[in-house]
């Protein structure tokens, strides 16, 4: 090429390397889609068009699921409106590699042909095969629910990831503790069963290889070493419906509070169900850390994804009703960071409040480690400062430069193309103009930072 | 021009279209300035002014306002010493292409001479009429009191826009109940009679072509569904010294609470005065409130500025005394946004945290539109990144991208100029050179952002 | 240069003017290294290398400090592996610069002959006066304990400046009660005596010609006018161990208050020690507020650093545990910035969020200057955008553009350096690109910013 740069050079030393992402939520039983629908009904989508005006209606039915091809054609009109959107761009992209699709923006009048022609090539057999062939995939990391049994699929491209979210925030659910006890034979009552019960998921998860213990977390979380056992114990009753239990909380509820309250006009009753909910948050916290205890002992990184509210939409679309709040800080987490200096933290942000903080701590503290652009970051504006700040002031070992977070292994090329893009950019600028670095070693760099850190942290 | 970049000719492409302003502070019987006082008395220069050292006498007498001439020379040696600002730069660009101005610092050896010439063409026959064909401005949107007959000027060039800040935060005061009633012929005294004042005010509004509803707010204001009528009936009552009401509220306080004043030595005025202060904070939701279900029925856009704190530095000299806390969020909003799906919200911030927010939540409320770059964020630095993350992430029908918030029409060019050039880069780099956008692409979809979408949202 | 580009062109005319560096912490009786280790063993270097793995007793053994090379020698492994930090660039420049080095990489296989004939170097006679000459330094300022001398240094070169962390924050401990008394004659037991020793230590410090009075401040701290007398009287007598001070603080206590930790099982003993730690946040108000007197009384600056917490990483190395909170304003300062209008508050801020802040409350309060790039923001990815919002919107006389916090004089060189070249970039694209500024006005600009504001706020 004769105009070509320094970054496009670095980029393609960038693609040369085979892609190992280490948080995606593939379904390893059905990894790349079967129509446009399983892609454009990806909630980056829905979401957008129905940010867009788009009823929910047209998207999710109460009524139940539309058909696939319907799905899309009721999109399609609105899409058109939003393709300034850089996710409208990873759809553009993926259709033009994988479907050998010559358009450049999805209109009303050629969307029929290429969902026809994308649905013949994803029913060709080998398709899944070509995808990862083409993306250059070599490994992919899953979200695993506790009780996945991880049956039936190769746990060495696709390697497990024990998400934690449900046993730690809804722990007080009937439902929860049920699945809790069919995938453990362990009847949850007390703290000892507690621990139990989550000793043998990380048993069984480091069974199949997995490669991290994973939750994300509200912006008002502040883990700390838990109350004492007797405490949660009675909690753990009281989620039962234990009345002994239950009025036994409220006794300690001191007098001052408990006499306001009945001056608002609160009774008993009020005030047993405030004190299960409150214990929600006790419990929260020691099934938390009762999880970082046995990251500790079973070697695995305990990925924190942090700040998300969830449901602040609830008239979204299906995975499109979550934010943030950006009064959040990392101090919330420094007694964790410092109890755990054996277990690995990465950590990801939504709030850009969040992001020089993860580069300032990931600087000092050992076991925290800056990873990937979540969510709400992932878009060019916001990846480009926080990515240079990573390069300039952590150290090189500690920065996870990217993950897919994907639903279907189309999404892994154009979200990782325009990761990389990014990366060769801010190599160019800062090490081979500023500071005069070789393009070899800006590569070399490059790499660690895009597979290498990823492959020894989460193991391979 | 031989190094012409893609940037130059996708702005060529902007500045084609006429310009379209959705919000300014422009009065229409006097749009046009009469002197530089005019200009240079603008908060943005006498603030800076202040800022860089000129005592408040120089600027605003106690005696009274200074002659317009001497304002000027009072200003412009200190003006010399802050050059480098942008604002600076709007009045160079100003001065040379409305008044023909040749220099390009503006100092105390030639201020005079363009004083007088400025003057003398601000004296001409058709003006305003030059000024507004010079902007190549289409239209501009007013802020007007709540009380504005809006009367004697062409509303559909200066469409009026209604402004609410003293409805929502002043309403115990005498003065903003007085000037209420006189606008609308009823006394406020409970809720009824408030909703009925309120509609009164829309009715008017809209009659006259009003565009939007407007407020600017606090960053520590949550609105949310108000307390039930009784309750701001006492408080409208208690605003008006009504002591039974203002016994009755007291009474409502928890006993503990009170028991605690008495110790603390507050007497009972204490606690009246207390409980008519916390008044005003109900009383303001309880008004927001009805401003957006009258926003819902009259079919107005509901214009939010988040985040100003009012009178931060005193001695300041008039506007510029307000600024900001970043400790902000639009989770404070999000029930405001949740229980009014019918309105749109075009959402301005001033704190760096809530640009991403808005971002996040434009990109999920189909309701948040991001509306243009405010007061202290309204610079090249903090325009280019939110401008940034805006195109690449929020849906482009939901992009506001400019309004002026000028005091004098001016303003509006060079105002928009500065805009427009970044807006031009970041289409070029963004779209066309990242993603291979034809420059006719650009230029289309920046015309959305520059007004197309003012135009269909805030009706034209 | 045949492509030299008008950054490169600015950049030569800002190297050409000495430098004035406005804070440091250099020892003026050993201002120089004597080995690499001086030079690796800054925290800087050593926080990372911790951060990147290494163990504490490799860099600070518990049975006390490593031979030089020996520590260098452990530092060097880890150190090869984070030389993608801006921080290990600085140490290249250096030691290019100052020692004819010809490597671009720090290595076990390299490191040894470097530490050799720096050592050789350093123990030149002329050594100190050589960096200075290569450095180009004017002058520069320390940070001093209230109770260093201030003799036996060229206090015109190397300007005192009075640093009062520990008379804010410790003075409930013995220790700083001790050696205020020994620096100033005077025991400290109400507030009368505080007073007569801070103006001591006033005296004693502009008598040596300081720059400033400073201090660094937690993200939670929020100065206010101090209660009266009376109550710190109190306190300082509890902090001195008074029974009958601590028993009549208790006894302020509500009763509803003291009450309830009766229940909560406190005793008299918990409530007393309770009391007199909350004393010092009330102490660090009072003696806080009196610096500012002072500041006031002997036309000092007063030197704002805000944002730090201490020791939130215990386990790290020396001056490698503290961090910060995004969750702070500068609202927090609103009273004091009022109160002190005399005043100079040149402010530094850790946190992004306080960075919009600065440029906004330097926009609007006539005594607060938008100081350097601290700590963590001392990298160039934070540096560019706060620097470019600083330039474009704050008086050009009221940004202090960089300082080098250097413990050692061979940093101040390479960090100078790097900021130059940011800074020689945003003149070049703001002003003389965007704005037609000549490159000899933007390099008038830019010395001011540089150097000017620095020589006129701290004196010369």
């Amino acid at each position: 090429m004769p105009n070509e740069t320094a970054a496009d050079r670095i980029l393609s030393g960038l693609e040369a390397a085979p892609i190992f992402d280490p948080h995606s939520h593939i379904n390893p039983h059905s990894p790349t889609s079967e129509t446009l629908a399983d892609i454009l009904g990806y909630h980056y989508y829905t979401e957008l068009a129905r940010s867009a005006g788009l009823a929910k209606e047209q998207i999710e039915p109460a009524a139940g699921p539309l058909d696939p091809k319907e799905l899309v054609a009721n999109l399609v009109p609105t899409l058109e409106r939003l393709d300034n959107t850089v996710q409208l761009s990873w759809f553009i992209e993926l259709a033009q590699t994988f479907f050998g699709w010559d358009g450049d923006r999805l209109t009303r009048d050629n969307w029929e042909a290429l969902y026809d022609e994308a649905a013949k090539q994803m029913a060709e057999p080998g398709y899944t095969d070509r995808i990862i062939r083409q993306t250059n995939l070599e490994k992919v990391f899953l979200t695993n629910d506790f009780d996945d049994p991880l049956e039936d699929f190769d746990t060495n491209f696709y390697v497990p990831c024990l998400r934690t979210d449900d046993l730690v925030f809804k722990l007080h659910t009937p439902e929860v503790r049920e699945r809790l006890a069919k995938a453990t034979g362990i009847e949850v009552g007390d703290s000892d069963s507690l621990r139990a019960a989550i000793r043998k998921l990380f048993e069984h998860f480091t069974s199949k290889g997995a490669g991290a213990c994973a939750i994300s977390l509200p912006p008002d979380f502040e883990p700390g070493e838990p109350d004492e056992d007797l405490t949660i114990n009675e909690y753990l009753k009281a989620f039962r419906g234990d009345e002994e239990a239950i009025a036994g909380l409220r006794m300690e509820l001191p007098e001052v509070v408990s006499d306001a309250a009945e001056k608002a006009g609160l009774t008993a009753e009020d005030l047993d169900r405030m004190f299960v909910e409150g214990g929600e948050y006790d419990v929260s916290r020691f099934v938390f850390w009762t999880l970082a205890e046995h990251c500790r002992e079973f070697g695995l990184p305990f990925d924190l994804m942090i700040g998300v509210n969830r449901n602040v939409y609830p008239a979204g679309v299906h995975q499109g009703r979550d934010l943030y709040d950006s009064r959040c800080s990392l101090s919330q987490y420094a007694e964790l960071f410092n109890a755990f200096p054996e277990v690995t933290f990465p950590v990801s942000v939504l709030a850009p409040t969040m992001n020089q903080e993860l580069v300032s701590y990931a600087w000092i503290f050992p076991n925290v480690v800056a990873n990937g652009h979540w969510w709400y970051s992932n878009i060019p504006a916001h990846i480009a400062p926080n990515l240079r700040a990573r390069l300039q002031a952590v150290p090189g070992d500690k920065v996870v430069g990217y993950y897919s977070d994907a639903y279907k292994l189309e999404f892994v090329l154009p979200k990782f193309a325009m990761y990389r893009k990014i990366l060769a950019k801010e190599l160019a600028a800062e090490f081979c103009e500023s500071r005069g670095w070789s393009e070899e070693r800006a590569v070399e760099f490059g790499l660690k930072v895009l597979r290498g850190n990823s492959e020894r942290l989460f193991g391979g």
